[in-house]
């Protein structure tokens, strides 16, 4: 169908990101197919990432070659749909973080360093409230994830992070202390990643994911006993 | 709009999957839409994988539950329009499948060991063609995948599995050597699988994607002087 040959057209690179598609009149013409037919096939590349569609007087459908962010929304909807266990979240993460940090300590750039520094600057600052601290967190994370340079990943993991803070609603462990240990970890896992020294990122990481996993599932454990008394 | 709020539905859980949703015109009728923007509702949730349109006399609108599909479909999209570089997605399952192998050695069922065995005896075959292998192999690595039980890696694995083994054309280098050496790493594998070991499953499967990484980059790195001469 015609959403099919214009997702292989934007595919194989006949479209560059920004070209505008020909005006829906004119591709009814072209195409000879209905008005529903063609603004059903736009929809459908524009739900799948492909175009967008702008309103108004310079408006049309604009090509987009696809990028993490349809990655990171189809993940959202498996994690939300199955209401997927947490443990299977952390797992995941325990997973993809510490591969991360290896390719980060690989192609880091200046400003890469910049954005974790910034980032966990702003988690080592006590007298922040604990959401900024949350989110200063994943900004901390994701900025590693981008420094791996590998788009993926990175599409991966901003899927997670999503999820991950917003499944976690008991935050009754994050105290002063929880918020010293993240930044020192924090530190020497940025150490590592400037040094350009893989193995050691690698091993941070790790112990740093896993250690948070750890915390959080003890959380859960201690909430459903009470639960059960 | 419409799709949000059935999307938000089905997500709650308030349609389990299978379940029919009331026939077009009666959707016209209860949200007072046109016809054109009921179907066109229903075609952006067929499109993230949230309804199955059936048509003919019991079709209709089905719900299902987002699952790995709607995941493997949009890694894919991101893969061929980046035309993501091959080591992108070797670095990918580089971290996926130890991590992957480790939880099967925790989670496999008789049915997992069954169907990494099965896999396996096709891959150890050596008078099966060039293609058999490879599908062989790309089973064997799916079986592991969902020996973990973790829907996400799964989904995750099923991507990659799909665009590296269309995006490896060069094969040259997978020869008789090659395959004995990929039934016999896989049997260690399965072997630590089996015996519920997840370090020594984690070892050996890192051991093992990382030689294929390295076969296949040697590989291209050839074609390319190749072709530079």
């Amino acid at each position: 169908m015609l959403a099919n040959d214009l997702r292989e057209r934007i595919l194989r690179g006949d479209f560059p990101s920004g070209t505008a598609l020909p005006p829906e009149r004119e591709l009814v013409t072209q195409t000879r197919m209905s008005r529903t037919t063609v603004r059903e096939a736009l929809r459908i590349l524009e739900v799948q990432g492909l175009v967008v569609i702008k309103t108004g007087r310079s408006g049309g459908a604009f090509v987009q070659q696809p990028d993490g962010g349809s990655v990171a929304s189809s993940v959202s909807l498996l994690i939300r749909g199955q209401q997927l266990r947490l443990t299977a979240l952390l797992e995941t993460r325990e997973a993809i973080e510490p591969a991360c940090a290896s390719l980060a300590a690989k192609y880091r750039t200046d400003d890469d360093l910049a954005a974790m520094d910034a980032a966990n600057a702003i988690v080592g600052d006590l007298s922040i409230s604990l959401d900024a601290f949350l989110k200063a967190n994943v900004d901390w994370h994701l900025a590693v994830a981008t420094a791996s340079h590998n788009e993926l990943l990175t599409g991966f993991m901003t899927a997670l992070s999503n999820a991950i803070y917003s499944s976690t609603e008991n935050t009754a462990f994050v105290d002063e202390d929880v918020r010293k240990t993240t930044f020192r970890a924090h530190k020497t896992i940025t150490d590592a990643i400037r040094a350009g020294d893989p193995a050691a990122a690698t091993r941070r990481m790790t112990k740093h994911v896993h250690g948070y996993a750890e915390a959080v599932v003890q959380v859960e454990e201690r909430t459903e006993i009470d639960i059960a008394e």
